[in-house]
């Protein structure tokens, strides 16, 4: 058995697999015999699109993140091939701390302090209470589920959202459009945790920012495609004037690296970090690989990746 | 039986007390008749020293607040007089918001992306786990003890310092000067919720913030008068140098408002918050006053503030 393996890192890559997987032959991307990359399996992270050619036998393919939109747009991608993805891996709780930092943060006024320091204003302000800052978190897949739980332990209304109706204790869960109304309009804080897919990409654009609250508040560190950031930056307002929202925290955004002339990087009220919520784990990722190919060797059907709905 | 009332928001603190002692003559310092000031019981926060004036029959006096350091400071206060503070009453739980946000901040790197946002600097780094993340709490009483159980529930290793020995779950308990010192060797946050009393005014000095790792971090919700403040800022460097210690999160100062001319409104790595950590909630402590009247007019023993010991 072959596994190729394309993504950063790959020496260390190369070692984690072979040690889990005595018996197979481990190849790179980057191994210079082409013959060499004629594979069963393929783990891969942003794949380049010349690697799917000429791989008539390939049984299936490990995706090495949660989100799969840069690897279903790959063009030459095998129709016919099952893919997986990491299922949380242990991304969810580093992903519950950001996002409950994210909340705190506006909910306690960590915000408006940081203005306050920058004109030594000293001014306590009225706590909000939790159970006064309902949050709603777009995605209840494997990470947001586990993002909503962390959130209502830690006090919070939690109202969820989902494709497919679920019920998840001490949250809230909507689904569909009318739904996704339902929450926009009673959040204060609203979490986006969606995969980029054709029917998510854009989906907080400027109508639906507008039936949030006025001084809502944005945390997106799911996919930068969800939020259309021209209508955010317009619904923030400027230095001078508070716009309809309240501020916002980014992990993630259209373009990465966030270019340099992207009006979010000054924005007084935005706070953004590099892509660094919730980063794969990598020992977890290589049992997870090594599960998926057991799985498939032995013919059990397994949990693939959906290519129409895109996650 | 007169109970009375020396704090802000006189007329809300009447109000709630005359609700729940209909029997009583609630009073309050600013009622212009003199002869009405002789109460059988206080509840006063930061009194002024002519309120003890005059007081022969007094049975009893409640501080509105966890902290009773200004009250023990005050001139003519009457020594014989059993005194009960408010415990908890609910400032645990935003107490251990708070610190918990505070340690988020830095284990997370949320502090050195502020920095990188300010110059556009896209750069991404690994996060240190929690499991490696030590974190020092000093002072384990009816609100330390809450904090280091919430931030050992959301996975720090947490160490605890109080007086007396103690025996709380998941958190490792150290108590004297040697205590201390295991203490400050290893924790990467520090957090100091201790009273203000003759024996921690000033104890965490130039000496033992040199004891904490390099790169250490320090919350302190506590009391201002806890940590000397130039030695803090000394410890910390410059805009172009970073110190000993990498930042802290202050919301208490020795002297507040913090004064204008004070470095700390302008380090760039120190964030600053208006002593609003954890607000006393109005429902809670006039449950507590009226608990302490009723205990001590059932003549049960109470368990008061110890003058000795300043807390
Ligand atoms: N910034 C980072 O470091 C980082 C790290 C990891 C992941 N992520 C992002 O987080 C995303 C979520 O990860 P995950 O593992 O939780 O994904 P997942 O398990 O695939 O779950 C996706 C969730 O989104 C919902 N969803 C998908 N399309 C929808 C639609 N059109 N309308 C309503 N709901 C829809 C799904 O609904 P159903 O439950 O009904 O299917 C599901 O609840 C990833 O796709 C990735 O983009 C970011
Ligand atoms: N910023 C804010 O908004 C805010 C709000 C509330 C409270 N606070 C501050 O937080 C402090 C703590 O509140 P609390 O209700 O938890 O107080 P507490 O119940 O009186 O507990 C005090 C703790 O400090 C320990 N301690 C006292 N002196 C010590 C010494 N010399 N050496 C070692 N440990 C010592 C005590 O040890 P033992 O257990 O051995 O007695 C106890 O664990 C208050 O005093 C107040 O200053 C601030």
């Amino acid at each position: 058995m072959r596994v190729l393996i394309h993504i950063d890192n790959l020496e260390k890559w190369r070692a984690a697999l072979t040690k889990r997987l005595p018996e197979a032959d481990i190849v790179t991307s980057s191994d210079p015999e082409e013959h060499r990359r004629h594979a069963d399996y393929l783990a891969v992270w942003k794949p380049p699109s010349w690697l799917f050619e000429n791989q008539p036998g390939l049984k299936g393919i490990v995706n090495l993140g949660a989100g799969v939109d840069a690897l279903l747009a790959t063009p030459k991608l095998p129709e016919n091939v099952p893919i997986v993805k990491l299922r949380d891996a242990g991304m969810a709780p580093p992903m519950a701390d950001y996002v409950l930092y994210g909340v705190l943060h506006f909910q306690r006024d960590f915000d408006r302090y940081l203005g306050d320091e920058s004109e030594q204003r000293w001014q306590p302000r009225e706590i909000v209470e939790k159970s006064d800052w309902p949050v709603g978190v777009l995605g209840l897949g494997a990470i947001g589920s586990q993002v909503a739980k962390r959130l209502a332990e830690s006090g919070f209304p939690v109202h969820g959202w989902s494709r497919s109706p679920k019920s998840l204790k001490n949250v809230t869960c909507h689904h569909g459009e009318v739904g996704l109304e339902d929450i926009l309009k009673q959040v204060r804080t609203l979490v986006t945790l969606l995969p980029d897919t054709p029917r998510t990409r854009g989906l907080i654009d400027a109508e639906r920012l507008a039936l949030l609250p006025r001084g809502a508040t944005l945390i997106n560190p799911g996919r930068g495609a969800l939020v259309d950031e021209t209508a955010l930056v317009e619904a923030l307002g400027n230095s001078e004037q508070e716009g309809h929202l309240r501020g916002a925290l980014l992990d993630v955004f259209e373009t990465e690296p966030l270019p340099e002339d992207s009006p979010l990087w000054r924005h007084p009220r935005v706070r953004l970090t590099p892509h660094m919520s919730a980063p794969t784990p990598f020992e977890a990722a290589a049992d997870q690989v090594v599960e998926a190919i057991h799985s498939w060797e032995a013919g059990e059907t397994l949990a693939t990746v959906d290519r129409r709905s895109g996650y």
